[in-house]
């Protein structure tokens, strides 16, 4: 009881104390004593929404595993932990500062690398603030992950994550947040509305996804020269669904943490996040089983993350009804992107380009217009001026990478490495070595609907797919 | 720190103001000061419990992909996103209304409907409140899912997941919990005890899950003419006792959180929620270890979700050893019930009717037996008509419903279906298109003990089971 | 609304009382108010890190079964379940009277068994801790399972489990935590560091999982005679990883829940934290990569942990800098100490030994050196003896237990059974049968660089394992 103590007896005492943990001891009045107890509930509630956040590493994780083949698990976990590991050191680093720092012309922080910000005996929010936007940051880079995997070098993919978590995210993050701390960025102070990230975190993820899998060139066998779209069978449904419930989980931190502060306001946040996921949820389930003559797993899955992607810019302005809007528009759009990117030829393993790019801008686009404060259109014309300037940022600048990491080191493995695998060739292992595991080649039946949703009529036909 | 700041101002202000996101600003006392800080930490403990209750959606799924074959995985998948996606639309329009709505007679809440009772500026709990009932109401209909497992029509399943979350659960609700909000029930006018829903969301899923079995009938080949059972394995027993952990973890949200408020009472509950869900476990692989010779993994697994269920009724009313008796009755009452139910050929592919149903009895009348206030027969006899009227009301309303289901739009999938397995015929996908997997028809071999700790002495003869 | 209504009449009447939940109704100044509330935010963050911390005991199953073979996964989760079940109980009824309660010597607590410093109506906090602390020593426990998979009896298993939880684990914590709650211990009172249980709980389990492997000897077919190793290949990759990310999140709870108080310093073990797991996961994989060519899946998850584990004694007491470097040397030295073993032919199928228990000591030593207050040869040589300590008792006390479990009820399963499995053979189950799993034999290319991290060249021959 001896710790509890110390707490109690500070408050207690006629001349009381700051509590244990909190700077130096000055007497605290009742009103100061109040606002360092709220304060507390804050920190506590910044840092429980972070772990949800970390957690949806895990759920992209899965879901990239689950929507691909046996061949590259092993690959994509460790994409997966490199994003957030060399991620965390360079937002360290570099992009907290260039994110939240002092920015004089709107447009970049200059101040706060490797922390230097906080100083013992500092504030130590900035640290708590650190932590939930280090997550965010993962976020961005694990979402290109997906629409590149199954033919990535690891060594260029590595080179690129960093890049992406120490410039394009922070860059693009001090425009629309950066006075959440010391910063100041042009498109905040036009009125953008984007409260935890559609934009600031999706679609610039989305739409570095686009570039990536636009140099990098679909996966072998893919799309015939006959013009036919063959599916690539995703190798365990059941870890990509566990990882959509763990994103769901973990956006009722991304969203409601976004507040950083443990009010009453994150009710209807929560509310409007389960809503508008449910929603994509089913409008995808119905739009599949309308155009492909069954509910599809892939693209319900697929439906859910959109619903949320689509919610997470007007979470904080919006209505529960309108939630339910946002979500039914997101999911129907999310089916039909899926098909338009592989009617185009950009494959896209798990559907990240649709899911994160375009839902993050229709929710965008939604957070304008339909705002509670009511219709405006000058708000309306910020929210395309903010979508626009994502995309133009992003992937002119994930585009301009990609191109020069694939001409020095080399952004894509040789055919026989893809054909073999990426966890026997890039990592020297075998993720399911007591299995008989199917390693399908170049124009096998090797097949999936529910890599992305793509049309199943082909995989039907059969129960398991042909063994070249 | 520009956001932080006009939190602290709003307090440290000699004219303090309410802190942004409340409503508007008015002068506060120190008082009303304290009494804020203590409602956000309310809506926090809340929003946060809702959190992890959410995520036991994902160890229902676990569980019951785990404990049944490889063809359905897809399936259960489905049914356990639409459950809680459909589940959320249904208990937003109708369900919450109907459970904690203004309710005259005691029977059914009238008032609001697509949660009219917000509105923007009004009081936000209505809105956290809400986010906590509707995983609880999701819970009650996820639990059917397993009961009704491999052998369901999609489309039927969704019908019915929707009428359970709109009607059979909220009404039954509000005679127990209705004055949680504006309601008032028949039920706890009585003083019936059940804290986090023994009865209110377990037994009634429990006992809807009997009516589906019972309306389904069996899996083919699990009941021989002969009179055995034929054991079928669970594919995946890694999955579902992954499952089990996110349960007994959901549970901490469950239990715990049902105080919707944020005092030193939880403690207690988490404790006899974690006594109860150890002593059950404990004493179901014991007793399975006695009956079967060998410590059985499905038997355990599901122990602990018996003690999980039995102590939700009286987890805030009992003594920590009262606990551990409560979870040493469940743990061994779910072992001969999982057998009775075979015996009487209620096929239960994961024992659902005897972990949620019959623990769930069990654990309403511990709460009366166990009272710390002290044993009264009039409180027992309260627990036992809370019981009784469960049983009647849900097994009733859903048996009905089913019937009219098979006989409308069909609930059995065809023979030739179920023997393909409803991934692939039901959804046009393979959950492992990878792997060599094995596809039993009827009468084979395909038999375990794990899908709900079934006699295992089939199994024990060999060490993979034959194929056909 | 009636509910919520008391808690807010308490505080705003002019003569208040205290909330609804806590002890009698007394009249509370502004100050005992505000001092509850405090309190009430303590408990919550406790018992959400607890639910954190929880979790690990999922983190840790997956870990173990995913870098094991298949015919072993039942047995390895009815083990994870038990520990954290019978370590439940065992610590209710004896584990945390010896760690915290009032101990007169300094070595050991010799009240409070069976919760029994609790009564109704007395200080909840006692529980909160509790529930705080048996999610640590089932933790400890937990431990030692991986390093002993695959060969041990279940009962032998069982017995030892109960012990460390009863006795092991808790006479060590008294002598440096007891003081947290009522107790006294030697190495606290000469200011030994270990603010989240490097040594108290990851040494600890290290140190017995080291006596474990020892009595137990190597696998069948992992050292063979002329001097080679032969890695055993974990069956499911994905898993293990899902499970480093799980025990990465718990970690959150572990180390800034050891506060057990909702105050600003948890920003700070947060970042200090996430920091160290960072750095170890690039370190070990930057190390893997030169030593053995590729990027190491197994040595990079483990390097994650190593970091986790080396920043748990010193997280609140070193500098985010300080964290990196700390994290640097653990990554690099887990992978040196898992050859190491190997070399010395102690077979630790997970690497349990080296992450947990070198470094533990290597963390619990750095909390010394990196000491925020200043570098003092007289703290590092407290914490020298500290682990010193830690590792003559444990590795004493458990080698002696396991011997003496060997020579009476058996400790080893036949050989005839660890070829064919534990879970067909102690459990009578099959965790995959609806898959083709390969039954490895003794002395075949069942080998794996992922287990532990063993050297990869021989796997690296062959896409597939190759069946006897």
């Amino acid at each position: 009881m001896k710790k509890r103590l110390m707490v109690l007896i500070a408050l207690l005492a006629t001349a009381s104390y700051a509590w244990a943990g909190d700077t130096a001891p000055t007497p605290l009045t009742n009103r100061d004593a109040i606002t360092l107890v709220q304060e507390h509930a804050n920190f506590l509630w910044t840092l429980v929404a972070a772990c949800l956040v970390f957690f949806m590493q895990a759920g992209f994780a899965l879901v990239e595993a689950g929507f691909t083949r046996a061949k590259n698990v092993i690959n994509i976990m460790m994409k997966n932990l490199m994003d957030f590991s060399m991620g965390s050191l360079a937002y360290w680093a570099v992009g907290f500062g260039l994110m939240f720092g002092v920015s004089k012309s709107g447009f970049v922080g200059t101040t706060g690398f490797f922390l230097s910000d906080y100083t013992p005996g500092g504030d130590p929010w900035i640290l708590a603030f650190w932590m939930f936007q280090v997550v965010f940051a993962a976020t961005a880079a694990t979402i290109v992950s997906g629409a590149m995997a199954e033919r990535t070098k690891f060594s260029g993919y590595l080179m690129y994550s960093v890049i992406i978590s120490a410039l394009i995210y922070p860059i693009f993050g001090s425009w629309a947040w950066g006075s959440l701390l010391n910063g100041s960025g042009w498109l905040e102070k036009l009125g953008f509305i984007d409260f935890a990230g559609s934009t600031v975190v999706h679609s610039v993820g989305g739409w570095a996804a686009l570039a990536g899998a636009l140099v990098l060139g679909p996966r072998l066998g893919k799309y015939t020269k006959d013009g036919k779209v063959t599916p690539i069978l995703g190798h365990n449904i059941g870890l990509a669904a566990l990882g959509v419930f763990i994103l769901w989980l973990g956006w009722f931190g991304f969203n409601p943490g976004s507040t950083t502060t443990a009010d009453k306001s994150i009710a209807m946040i929560f509310v409007n996040t389960n809503l508008a996921a449910a929603t994509g949820c089913v409008a995808a389930m119905i739009v599949s089983w309308i155009k492909f003559g069954k509910p599809e797993v892939g693209m319900t899955l697929n439906g859910a993350l959109a619903g949320l992607v689509g919610i997470t810019a007007g979470c904080a302005n919006v209505s529960p009804t309108s939630s339910i809007i946002i979500g039914l528009v997101a999911g129907t759009v999310v089916v039909y992107s899926v098909l338009f990117f592989d009617k185009i030829r950009i494959d896209d393993p798990v559907g990240a380009i649709s899911v994160h790019g375009v839902c993050g801008a229709w929710g965008t686009l939604a957070a304008g217009i339909f705002d509670m404060g009511g219709f405006s259109a000058s708000v309306v014309a910020v929210q395309l001026i903010g979508i626009a300037a994502c995309f133009v940022w992003t992937f002119g600048t994930a585009w301009t990478l990609f191109v020069l990491i694939d001409r020095t080191m080399g952004l894509r493995v040789s055919p026989e490495e893809e054909l073999e695998g990426l966890d026997i060739c890039e990592h020297g292992g075998n993720a399911y070595p007591n299995f008989e595991v199917h390693h399908y080649g170049k124009g096998s039946g090797d097949a999936s609907p529910s890599g992305a949703g793509v049309p199943m009529r082909a995989a039907l036909k059969k129960e398991a797919p042909a063994q070249p």
